[in-house]
């Protein structure tokens, strides 16, 4: 990804549709330009073949009667999704999920590519895209810090890239255990404690050990049903995205080994009683399968303290008691690439701040010069695995998600080798299906990934600029909403931000000043998410979108405690209820990035808010 | 479905870009009316605010370096993916993998939906794709003769479908053991060989007997860890899909209780066998999980007899003794569609032939009116679930694999909650992604999939002609390769079709007459492959592009030994040699369904064939 172009010179606003449709000459003329490419493709290829569709029955009958019914299909289709969609595309209204529009280039490429409708899952159902989803993969591989020896692919989405990392964290856990089977001389000095608590690389070099006996060793790991449930827990925050309990029970490691770690009020995870969770387990000789520590929570954004937990395994290892760390950092992984330099080097803490002032980004207090966040972002270099979705904070459309791993050769306790498509013997490029949950994969998400990426390199030239666009909406919307005050039927109301924001995630909920009942604020800010989401039926007419979720005590036990006194609200409160209801933005819009942007936008939310909380008024028995 | 449409009268070809273009200034007409609809929403979405980009914006330096740099990567994918692509659109020189042109309307909802970015994980991310997608489930559902009951959705591809397949059966038949544990009062008179024999109605019914513990009995079913081991094997044929081994890998249930059923000469399951081998297992008390019958296998296209696999679950019930049967349709699952009247009714097979001359397909003999073939289809109304692709015969884009099942229950021992994605307590329509092992995925393939089924209908008055095409291509391809005589170098080389095909695929080998060594004839068609494939390099310069496949003896047995023997060869020689190399093709190709098409193409294939013979014998050491 070196060249000589000058990224810092190229104007972001350029890369996507707008918000006002800005740019859309230029998405057609790109669009019609591909489609004239791929078409002279087929003209010319043995362009002594006849056609199959001649004039003559282009003016027939039955192929208007074919044409009309085409159109008449989409037209319904098209007012179906006018009037079924999430108006995301809006510069300044909406606050709400992780969506937004996408870089044009990345449309652009899907579109282009599905037109040879390729199939990702082997090289020869597909060459070009093949190789593009290796650099791809490397891509992501190196933006986390894993050098020469990383790899990485495109998957469906976050949820599979987690269940894939569960799987491969699982089967080569469980290496050893197979080469005491089938090669026993090779660890005959070793307890099964020590088997069951052997490193990545550990188990891999042992794997290479085994030289012909490696399938044999294979097919006595995890794969063939056996010892999964002597493997140990897998332990992952409260905060935790809930793909992890599909992951436990799609791979057979079960709920019973799912431990839910506590989180502090920052919502991170709280290394304390993770130091006393290990212990315990270790204790009782219960192995530890893995920790993932979440870069961006779903709810939150927070961002655990990876640095800490790799500070904790070296402590066990010390000890003989190891662990696979993975990082699920589908929402925030992108967020490294603001600590990357143009050579995609990761910054010394040092050098931030002349960088930051360099691109005009940060200018004021912000986050990403917090040093638990750069931490944490720095130590996934020294992590297994990583999960990172291109289609998130990567501003490609769907599917796109990440898998990195920091070890190539773990992908191959996955091998699987289809013989139509996976010739052996062949010196072709690794087809990616072998080692994927997925089969058949289009190729325009390889190919959408990877023109992002030529575009906006991974580093603070060119994807973090366009992240760091996202944190200024997210500080500037945070800071506005923490104690923002509307004066409605006699009563002032106030928001409130929930915590310090690690990302561009911002929760905050509606309180009637005075009124110090949790089961009231609760339902004022529900009644907030019921007229400002798509509870209203048609969105199109909102002047404000939003979402919102609950913290629910028995997942998230004391960490919004804190948070809730603040307000003057008794904990007790909280635990008669049960649960604490917040409004959520993920702060995703390019368009709200500077004073000038942000100063237009504020007072047309805030007005939309006070509409909001008087028609709330008007309708419910909440303000009174 | 049902409307007044005069689907027969409307021309199949309009729906195509076509192998020369012929459609594309339609296509480019209907890509720029889709866009400019796109972004009147935008513009029109709180039309009093202000654009985002300015016009002065988008004169400056820095948005054309932008531009310039959009364009330049651009242009380098063009040039990837016009170098490094499959020539699949040609109408009659592509005879080799699962892959064709795609359906025009389905490229633009695609392309349309993808503008929305829109996420269907839940209904909240995409109200008009959640829905769109639950009206294809239910489309799935009753193509497979599921009726009211019947739940589907459009998975990533066949293999996420597959695996969850097996991940509902397993969950199943964990649920009375669950019970047991549970809910001990429910299941007192029963043995645990009667609760791991309960068929998927009894399961859930009983789950539904379980009240107000009904989430305590799904956490002690399998997706706890525990009892995956104790609920018994689960049975493919040979000609399985390489997904298979990874769906009991990943699900725990483990390749220890994969058993590889033998299949007969025409590779569909031998049934004598297969019963065989459930006597077995029962004898020694270990339950059958499920059995996999395919619809269309990945090599030869082969169809099992679902209806006899049917025959025997309900022989073996009255001994109580059951298990799930999962079909395998994600290539064939189409072919039903030619059985169902316009009405969406599977066809009296005393019908078949007038409703054949009504639309004039099948005008000659053809294996749609093979009754094994019929009998196999209309069975599948009697499985537990099935694997149908989309993105195969369904001609739309990646991705897009489909699961359907008979029983909507089923889903539920899966289910996961989002609290932010999925409110609870709101009445809005089913959110997908608690029932999918996928999360994020993308609005394109619902909308697709939809646009496809409304244009044509899965009946034989739309989908029904279409794979009629590629039914009455397979047959003329395998006619003529069957026996085809090559004079080359003062030999003579024949070309011969391996079995009779069930479906659209046809495989077939090269053969030096008088040479009855099956190495030489391996070697033969192994050359002819290497020469038609990806394997030259510029796949753009060939004539005729074609897949391969091994038959391997470790895994197919004796089911290639007739047709060997037919030859001449020697069954010795196969088990010495080990294999049985053919080429393969999936005669997909919409553009060659009359005799006017085929006789423009069969000399130009043949040509293409004693050409690229000529070359081997001039290169190679192989026709002496």
């Amino acid at each position: 990804m070196k060249n000589n172009k000058d990224y810092k010179n190229m104007d972001l606003s350029a890369y996507f549709i707008g918000p006002k449709g800005e740019n859309g000459e230029l998405f057609k003329e790109l669009t019609t330009k591909l489609i004239d490419e791929h078409i002279g493709y087929r003209q010319n290829f043995n362009s002594e073949d006849a056609n199959s569709i001649s004039e003559e029955e282009k003016v027939s009958e039955k192929y208007t009667n074919a044409v009309v019914n085409m159109k008449e299909v989409l037209n319904e289709l098209s007012q179906k999704l006018r009037s079924g969609s999430i108006p995301w595309p809006t510069a300044g209204r909406y606050w709400g999920h992780m969506d937004n529009e996408t870089l044009m280039p990345s449309l652009l490429a899907y579109n282009f590519a599905m037109l040879w409708n390729g199939n990702g899952v082997a090289w020869e159902g597909s060459p070009a895209s093949t190789l593009m989803e290796e650099e791809v993969g490397q891509d992501l591989a190196k933006l986390n810090g894993y050098k020469d020896n990383g790899w990485g692919y495109v998957a469906t989405d976050g949820t599979i890239a987690n269940i894939s990392a569960l799987w491969m964290a699982r089967n080569v856990a469980s290496i050893p255990l197979a080469v005491k089977e089938v090669c026993p001389e090779l660890v005959q000095d070793k307890t099964d404690w020590e088997l069951l608590n052997m490193s990545v690389k550990e188990s891999l070099d042992l794997l290479d050990k085994t030289g012909d006996k490696k399938n044999d060793v294979k097919a006595h790991s995890a794969r063939s049903g056996k010892n999964i449930q002597v493997l140990g827990k897998w332990l992952v925050p409260s905060t935790m995205h809930y793909s992890w309990k599909k992951a436990v029970d799609i791979t057979g490691v079960g709920e019973d080994n799912l431990v839910i770690l506590p989180v502090d009020d920052h919502y991170r995870i709280d290394i304390e009683k993770l130091d006393k969770i290990i212990r315990e387990n270790v204790d009782k000789q219960i192995p530890i399968l893995g920790i993932v520590g979440v870069v961006g929570s779903t709810e939150e954004g927070a961002i655990d303290h990876i640095d800490q937990i790799v500070k904790l395994r070296e402590k066990y290892r010390k000890e003989g008691v190891d662990f696979f760390i993975h990082v699920d950092a589908a929402y925030g992984g992108y967020g490294r690439t603001i600590y990357m330099d143009e050579n995609n080097e990761f910054m010394p803490y040092e050098k931030l701040k002349d960088k930051f002032n360099e691109y005009g980004i940060f200018t004021e207090n912000n986050q990403f010069l917090n040093k638990d966040v750069y931490n944490a972002y720095k130590a996934i270099a020294d992590s297994d695995s990583v999960t990172i979705d291109p289609h998130k904070m990567g501003y490609v459309p769907y599917d796109a998600g990440g898998l990195a791993i920091a070890d190539t050769r773990l992908k191959n306790t996955l091998t699987y080798v289809a013989p139509y498509a996976f010739q052996e013997g062949v010196a072709v490029p690794a087809s990616i299906g072998q080692f994927t949950l997925e089969g058949s994969k289009s190729v325009g998400s390889a190919a959408s990934v990877w023109v992002a990426n030529r575009i906006l390199p991974l580093n603070i030239s060119g994807y973090g600029r366009l992240v760091a666009r996202t944190l200024f909406a997210a500080r500037k919307f945070n800071d506005m909403v923490d104690g923002m005050k509307f004066e409605i039927n006699g009563k002032t109301i106030i928001s409130h931000a929930v915590y310090e924001p690690d990302f561009n995630m911002v929760d905050w909920v509606y309180k009637i000043e005075g009124n110090d009942s949790l089961k009231d604020m609760n339902a004022l800010t529900t009644a907030m998410y019921e007229h400002t989401s798509s509870k209203v039926g048609n969105l199109y007419n909102l002047k404000l979108v939003t979402s919102a979720s609950t913290f629910d005590k028995n997942i998230y036990g004391d960490a919004p405690v804190k948070f809730i006194e603040s307000l003057g609200i008794d904990k007790n409160d909280y635990d008669r209820e049960g649960n604490l209801e917040i409004l959520r933005a993920s702060c995703m819009t390019p368009w709200v990035y500077d004073e000038e942007s942000f100063d237009y936008w504020a007072p047309r939310i805030k007005e939309a808010m006070k509409e909001t909380l008087e028609q709330i008024a008007e309708e419910d028995d909440i303000i009174k």
